[in-house]
């Protein structure tokens, strides 16, 4: 009986000459053997062969190479001396180990000196560069104290959920994301951003890089092509918006926020805002401006994306309620656990207004199926227990020391500097007179051993030079070594 | 001295008549003080004031309204007497408890009775569907045993994570995915599948279903307009393809996997192909096919993504090597643990050829910044201990059990049934004589208590009607009832 008919092709079918590549016209003279087997033993060293697989006959491989049978049964015998092969008798000659390999050889763009992330207009590699640049003390904005990341807390919460989890759990799921998140963020949506949301409308998303992503591919299915962003504003969500597909007009913004009459003029269908703290100038929206906006909503069908990124991190002022609270069927809002546990976490949530609601469901489905179940429902235990709320509370107390520190050594080192947005966030915007290139502040200051952002990257046309710093990460003891660090770049800048 | 001038704008600027969309006109006659009440009341239900918002002071909404301030006064004391509100001196008055509120109506499609999979042509909402159908025997192909899961292994490896990961690890970081990951994925890949890969060229991704819109992308960029399908072939994968702008014309697969000729003949730029198992049929592409596969990518400069699904699981058969292992400039390479550990973990890689990785990461940059990394370490962890692969080995054994307990089932049964693609895998196909609906039939089963798939939902032509049958999450013990249910809706329907 022929067994080859009755089972599937196997593995001695596929490692014939072909897929070993083998071309005999390419070996030494002279020197058959020792080249195939050299050959076979760089298919086991390079993965080709792996452990388990036989080698093809050596008799089928000889016709195929058109060589003596004598000279493969010679190539395998080496092999087999080295430890590589092993008889296997019906089931033919077998690879039992790898040939210890060199390792792979570093990738173009690996292991060299990191780029200088201030040497050319920031692309989207900007911020890896700049994170890969060493310094003494970081002040990028945008991170929270991630030392804080309450890692007790997270396990203990893991455990209990691994204990109860029902296996279902595990499968694919619903894109919306897992149930008992949805109505923790809801409750915490409407405890800290006034936000009444249905559970069943909050859609759990990787972070707000994603939501963006996700609104941007539903706006361009309403043939909206551009979405005003604020200028200042985040370069990352500019940089998202633009891959997308999306044209982003600037509208200026002033210490009340974005001025609506210029986002009207840009003709935009829709607008990227912050309105509980302007990123990067930290502004607040103003009321006036809230009616301006809303009345632009409603007259243009004007839809606001709404980026709350920050907004339960706040010092010195009650908390401002979320624009989608006031004007919920135009406003797409997005917020994460980002700032207030580990973007590293990349959990977010997502609303929609009601008719877009079916669309950020099948984006969301059609961009990863729906988010990680474990840790939403780890994330899930820690808001109902509280540990997320008191989690909040001790950065609260944390951050606030650190920027009242960093806002005093900036008056000492910095007097000229003028101080933005401190009221609220986790980090702050500082202004030094015109005439200065903050891009070469930055990359002075990175030389110094700080680093931050320059203002002007986050800028579309020009305006006061600045730079963006981030205070949660840095411990108060270390701010006027910080200062220093910024007052010494400024002064070779200057 | 004017304290609004040197404070950011506050909450009691928000909740004026406006923000409280208070419009006298609607109050009724006689009733101010009681409707101011309400409208308040409703404002704290729903969030709009949360708990610690102040109202804004009593003269001001009298003035915005045109009431008297008594009328306002009054309204605050309701509110204070029904313990809402309460006075605080200088911050004047401030919300301190909420309404019991009834909870949110349900929205439109929750709390219905789950709609029929099978009443129509399955469309993006299918699998949900299907999933929340009750059957007391669930056959859907596609997921592993996951009350298998290792728990232990999983919290113990995480309780390790967290112990040990740097606090930067929580940051935003790089889009690829985390180090420890990529080096044990490419280590896994290069056992397992053949594959040699530089860990710096692998990048993380939230399973094949994210992989599969990241390819659309950089194919649509390169113009190509039509990815080729295998058919029959994975109807959610079509799925995919098409809502990121794909053609997918039909290629017919027949025992030796795709017919190559036919895949040239859809002049399609790429093709998503399963060559280690065919989706649904379990064929495996022979080595001439493969032959002929590699001439057609190199003459067209054709592009194949290889969508390895579970390549992992065999049991009657030597390992196939992965297509990616003998052409690497051709092929897309995507895989995940969905069959491996569980779908919810959302957690795979991709390989693109060496001219596609710069535009694969920044595809993941922009879908989502990178994965979300504490899984990822985990999953690094259990690979390089070995849990993963012990985790596989007992997996094979429980598969391969049930496996051959459907097959005996099935052949007591339903003796006219044929069955495919038993050698690897989490699923078979059986094949029934021309003439009967098996969408009828996968419905006539989910009347008697059996989930599974009709082959048709896989087909784009006409063919055999079947059903796809996974056997990964039913024991052993259990599939004699199964195929008992089969039997009863093949009696009903044929």
């Amino acid at each position: 009986m022929d067994r080859a008919k009755d089972t599937p092709p196997d593995w001695s079918e596929q490692a014939g000459a072909d897929f070993l590549q083998l071309d005999p016209a390419q070996a030494p003279p002279g020197g058959l053997s020792h080249w195939i087997a050299e050959s076979v033993r760089t298919a086991i060293g390079d993965g080709r062969l792996p452990l388990g697989a036989r080698l093809p006959p050596g008799r089928r491989l000889a016709a195929e190479l058109g060589v003596a049978r004598g000279t493969v049964t010679e190539a395998y015998r080496r092999l087999a001396e080295d430890g590589h092969v092993a008889g296997r008798g019906r089931a033919g000659t077998v690879v039992v180990a790898a040939p210890a390999t060199a390792p792979a050889p570093p990738a173009p763009g690996t292991g060299r000196a990191p780029a200088d992330p201030f040497a050319t207009a920031p692309g989207p590699g900007v911020f890896d560069a700049l994170r890969a640049a060493p310094a003494r003390i970081d002040l990028t904005p945008g991170v929270p104290d991630l030392a804080a990341f309450p890692r007790a807390a997270w396990l203990r919460a893991e455990r209990a959920v691994l204990a109860q989890a029902s296996p279902d759990l595990l499968g694919y799921g619903d894109p919306r994301g897992a149930a008992p998140l949805r109505a923790a963020a809801a409750a915490w949506l409407a405890r800290n951003r006034g936000i009444r949301a249905d559970p069943a409308r909050l859609v759990v998303v990787a972070g707000t890089a994603q939501a963006l992503g996700l609104v941007a591919r539903i706006l361009a299915a309403e043939r909206v092509e551009a979405v005003a962003v604020e200028d200042p504003g985040s370069l990352g969500v500019r940089q998202h918006l633009a891959h997308w597909g999306m044209a982003t007009p600037p509208a200026p913004v002033d210490s009340e926020g974005v001025r609506v009459e210029a986002l009207h003029a840009t003709g935009a269908g829709a607008a990227l805002l912050t309105p509980a703290h302007q990123y990067p100038t930290g502004a607040v929206l103003a009321p006036d401006r809230r009616r301006a906006l809303i009345g632009w909503a409603r007259a243009t069908g004007g839809l606001v994306v709404e980026d709350d990124y920050d907004a339960e991190h706040r010092y010195d002022r009650p908390p401002v309620p979320a624009l989608r609270a006031m004007l919920p069927d135009h406003v797409f809002y997005t917020g994460s656990v980002s700032k207030l546990l580990a973007p590293a976490l990349r959990l977010g949530w997502a609303l929609a207004p009601e008719r877009h609601h079916g669309a950020l469901v099948e984006a969301k489905r059609f961009a990863d199926l729906g988010s990680a179940v474990l840790p939403q429902l780890v994330l899930a235990r820690l808001m109902e227990s509280g540990d997320l709320e008191r989690h909040l509370r001790l950065l609260r107390r944390r951050h606030r020391r650190r920027r009242d520190a960093l806002i005093s050594a900036l008056a000492q080192r910095l007097p000229r500097a003028r101080v933005h947005g401190a009221a609220a966030g986790l980090h702050l915007t500082v202004t030094f007179p015109d005439g200065l290139d903050d891009t070469a502040l930055a990359q002075a200051a990175l030389r110094e051993g700080a680093k931050a952002h320059p203002l002007s990257w986050h800028r579309v046309r020009p305006g006061e030079p600045g730079l963006v710093l981030g205070y949660a990460a840095t411990p108060a003891g270390r701010m006027d070594e910080a200062a220093a660090m910024l007052a010494r770049a400024l002064a070779g800048a200057g």
